[in-house]
């Protein structure tokens, strides 16, 4: 069943979202708020993009050519009506394919930026995988392994572009690994609390293709306060 | 000019400093108290231990024999005075060598724990370098670098032994690298910020030998508060 929301505290965006597959969630809108927007930006690409929430977000902050590639048809449909609604035809891209095989082609060097909010959980054992398929897709690193991730980004992103994701902290050490591996240098981390006093659980990394070494470690952002309330600079990303 | 001074908060220890030389820091302070202390921990190791501020925290937390191996003779003698001192000549043994001549003997996985606040600058261009040799020394991975440590650690260490280390967080990918490329795998990372609204400006991080991937962002760590107080975090450590 279709339903249609606003996009969080973006007012004026709305998002097409089917209540049996896997719905955008704050990872969507950190990400999109966490990376770097340039000015000079020309194309902007959002591997995996589901229906399409940091695309939306994305139109607000950059005029860059907004490009989204996704595997599934039934996700690529709720983002093309999204994106339909919000008449932002004219910025947003949306290409319905593997991103393996998009990246197969002659395009190289051509992004500023790539966002990916990739599958969180190493695609290891049937009793991990939900039985929903499509949340399977989106949730597993089945289709998409961090290692082609970063494969892709180095032939697709410009010299110095940058790569920004979202995961879960505990893969820390295997994401930083393999963009160094990949040229593609880590240069800023924020970690996310759901609140005070509990370990981060989620993870914020940009890197730069061929940059320098040398890493800043922002400011921790918290979600929640101790009244169970967003924190400021969360209710501001809503603004 | 030595001068003898309470080791902060820790009301019951003294410690021998040289005005000329690099004292015992902040750092110094969070590393022990960061650590993995296990109740099973018979031998734990301090690389570089300096005038020996290190040792003398863990000597508040744990029975196991302590050991520390500092190069300079001049910081070796101040560890020696303070130990005498405190009278902790029976868990505390100091030896006045380089690690890397201390590693090259029979000596193997034979540590519970190791901990290291090394050098911090890489050692590159002789502008960086101080005039003063022992600061020198202190500061610089003149005569050891990260791979060293983790090399002698991953020989010195248990099979599931720690290594904790204190670093600048700009060396995260650097240290994060090399530590599993050692079978040290990283499993515990706190970041300490100077106070909210800056990047961090400390790392504090503890690997596993032949530990699983996976690891753990422990809450942030503030060392000021918005009027210029150490924390009461901080100032716990001290207690």
């Amino acid at each position: 069943m279709k339903e249609i929301n606003y996009l969080l505290g973006y007012k004026n965006l709305k998002i097409v979202q089917d209540k049996e597959m896997f719905k955008f969630s704050l990872d969507s809108i950190l990400l999109p708020n966490f990376a770097t927007i340039n000015k000079r930006y020309k194309n902007i690409l959002d591997i995996g993009t589901g229906n399409a929430p940091i695309l939306l977000v994305l139109s607000t902050k950059t005029k860059a050519n907004l490009v989204g590639v996704e595997i599934q048809e039934e996700s690529y449909n709720l983002a093309y009506e999204s994106v339909k609604m919000n008449n932002l035809d004219n910025q947003i891209t949306l290409i319905n394919s593997d991103i393996k095989d998009y990246a197969r082609g002659d395009i190289t060097e051509y992004y500023d930026s790539i966002l990916c909010n990739p599958p969180y959980f190493p695609y290891l054992t049937s009793s991990e995988v939900n039985k929903n398929d499509l949340k399977t897709l989106a949730r597993h690193e089945k289709s998409l392994t961090l290692e082609d991730i970063m494969k892709i980004s180095r032939k697709l992103l410009k010299n110095n572009g940058n790569l920004a994701f979202v995961h879960r902290p505990d893969r820390l050490v295997d994401i930083i690994t393999l963009m160094r591996a990949n040229n593609i240098e880590p240069k800023r981390i924020q970690f996310v609390y759901p609140k005070e006093g509990k370990d981060a659980n989620i993870l914020l990394v940009e890197g730069t293709k061929n940059g320098a070494p040398g890493i800043k470690i922002l400011e921790p952002l918290y979600v929640y306060d101790n009244n169970g309330e967003y924190t400021n600079k969360i209710k501001k990303y809503f603004e």
